[in-house]
């Protein structure tokens, strides 16, 4: 069974866009344990368009076709798929029906523009957009099931998620049972653990496949079988590594670093402080973003300037002007302010020199001093991070939320990252 | 003329690698007026490789192959381009003494896996690579040039700008000089745009492309012209536009909203403060994004709860208990805390229900209060929007930041946003 790809798009043509599409339909295919062959990338040109799809729908049993279905001029798919089927374009009723309760929900008047995309071949099957206006199809042609979907990713991926894997499945069932354990990790690299698998765990069970995705900032491990009866290895695995490096292990699935610790302090019964310079708000907001963080997080104090450490949360104008902004005396005594202000039992604190500009002999770009902890217990450290301004915010913010959850479970062991940026 | 991508790689396959690649070499070679016309992804398979290169040589003038250059055994590329073009492999001396250098220089002993990297087809021209120890190589056959790149975008882009891009300049001289100007606008859609421009503006010179690309939460416009003499239209285009939606427009080039706020703010020798509920420290987190914002923002209140919205702005207690936290009063009172307390001239105050637990039949999820202008004339508008707690979120990062926008240039008109999602 072939699966092909055919992307079209004269912004994924001349550069403007990197095609992320491609690869979550992979991701989501090979899931199920199924791969995509082959993908063709053209521009929105109809006589490239055709030969393109006729040409696949003849070497492969499902094409998937992606971009082009929009309201402009541009949008040729459903002209070209009628070409190519003989099938004449019509006025589909579902798809009309969604586009007038698609402008209804917006209070938007439906114009000539939406209403092309009800325009498609006769004898399509329509596939539901969650999210957009214009609806996906699928329509049989060659001997090839040709599926249409839009190039909008954040409407591409539910569709993928609620009609396409399960219309693939249907069609040409797959009898491997894909089965894969995903968990996230941070602070450890892919070489590194790779090294450590092929050091300390010689006897890795060829059953079981070791694969990573590395994000930012979270590495994610992948332990795959293909049978269910390999259940038992995969677990082992997992405890394996955890016993190796399970300090590192953010939590499962797509749990990420703010959600880890929102989970922590929820557990605790505990609630958090964020104190920020150099971050102007990134840890407070990566930490409000977790649904549910109104329990564990009352008050965050963004102070990019002096007077606002001082009035904000009390640091002293003396401690200022000794040490300047960016200092441990300083951090100390914004993430004790933040704490006392707040009532919060823990609290972040950082100031740094995020640049471009700002830096010194004495503190270039990228240093950064931060302070998290309890009252009763608060640690400090000077990291220098070199990166962009938003990589470095972006850093700084995974630090020390990474630090935090760390405190929280009592880790002692120190994460790799603290010596490898000390300076 | 006609050139022609062929990628290669199982990482491209599996959707573990998102293709960032061709994007880079498709904006290099545009600003040279060349543009590519079709892109073909397989995997690191011989057969499906050699039929891709037999047919794609024929097709195309020029055909850049990326990848498939490394040391292992994956990396398939010299071999295959010898069997299609009948050239022996053989040690290239030019290759080898590039490998030995650069081993050299790290200190590196030279192995048989570098060295599979010097052996290549008989005849082949080197591209130097400056970072890693695989040269490129280019050779024709079928009339074709074919261009042989490494897959690392760190060797890939110095490798075109230094040598490739010329290469295909001299083979293939063009008189065209493409010129895009680009601008970024909030609260337009594309569809929108098309029809205003089919209405309005329907002697649009077919001298100048008008180009869109839908980013999150931009609409990027692009006005293209293939030779220099059609400046003039161009910017009178730029004119017609402007005076149809220029209060839409954020900027020019990758100009943000938080980018926009902070410049004008510059200009104006003003400052801005923001109460934030619902957002976090989102609103916060974008300006400070922006390199040079602590001119102009010194503090963010981040008010999760009642009482922190009462110590940290003192909004009065009775009317967060007689109007609830989410209310016209409450960010009234949060806008004027921040200004006061922070001696801000402009503020952004939110209180909203991000979700997805949290609404109620008065104040569905989705419902914000915000407040944003100056003391003098501070505005308020409840809005509901419909999204994922992270979509509300960014949201109303951008609307606030839009409407501060707007406020600070003195527009009077409304955006057309703010009566769709008033409820």
């Amino acid at each position: 069974m072939k699966i092909q790809l055919l992307l079209t798009g004269n912004e994924l043509m001349s550069g403007h866009t990197v095609d992320s599409n491609s690869a979550m339909i992979a991701q989501q295919l090979s899931a199920k344990a199924y791969s995509i062959a082959r993908k063709v990338t053209v521009g929105d040109d109809k006589a490239d368009l055709l030969a393109e799809m006729q040409q696949q729908s003849k070497a492969a049993d499902i094409l998937i076709v992606n971009g082009g279905l929009g309201p402009t001029i541009d949008d040729l798919t459903a002209e070209i798929l009628s070409e190519l089927t003989g099938q004449a374009i019509e006025e589909n009723a579902i798809a009309k029906q969604h586009i007038i309760d698609w402008c209804e929900r917006r209070k938007l008047i439906v114009n000539a523009a939406n209403l092309k995309q009800a325009m498609l071949p006769t004898g399509v099957e329509i596939i539901p957009n969650p999210v957009g206006s214009a609806v996906g199809f699928s329509i049989n042609h060659n001997d090839c099931l040709i599926i249409c979907t839009p190039g909008v990713p954040n409407e591409l991926r539910p569709m993928m998620e609620q009609t396409i894997v399960e219309l693939i499945c249907q069609r040409f069932p797959n009898n491997e049972q894909l089965s894969t354990l995903r968990f996230q990790t941070f602070g450890i690299g892919e070489s590194t653990l790779q090294q450590m698998v092929g050091d300390k765990l010689t006897d890795w069970p060829e059953e079981v496949e070791l694969g990573f995705r590395a994000g930012m900032p979270l590495l994610e491990i992948k332990l795959t079988i293909r049978k269910a009866e390999h259940a038992n290895l995969q677990q082992q695995c997992y405890q394996r590594l955890s016993a190796l490096m399970g300090h590192c292990i953010v939590g499962p699935e797509s749990t990420n670093l703010a959600e880890a610790v929102v989970q922590l302090l929820q557990q605790q019964h505990a609630q958090l402080s964020t104190a920020e310079s150099c971050t102007g708000g990134l840890i407070a907001s990566a930490i409000t973003e977790i649904a549910g963080a109104s329990a564990v997080f009352e008050a965050g104090y963004v102070t990019y300037s002096n007077d606002m450490k001082q009035d904000m949360l009390g640091v002293d104008s003396a401690t200022l002007e000794q040490h300047g902004a960016v200092s441990e005396p300083v951090v100390i005594a914004m993430a004790h302010g933040a704490m006392e202000r707040s009532g919060a039992g823990y609290g972040i604190a950082v100031s740094g020199v995020a640049g471009p500009d700002g830096g010194s002999d004495d503190k270039p770009v990228g240093t950064v001093w931060m302070a998290w902890g309890s009252k009763a217990q608060l640690h400090t450290r000077k990291l220098v991070l070199k990166a962009s301004r938003k990589g470095f915010q972006q850093m700084v913010t995974a630090i020390t939320l990474d630090l935090t959850r760390r405190e929280l479970l009592g880790i002692e062991a120190e994460p790799r990252y603290l010596s490898r940026y000390s300076q």
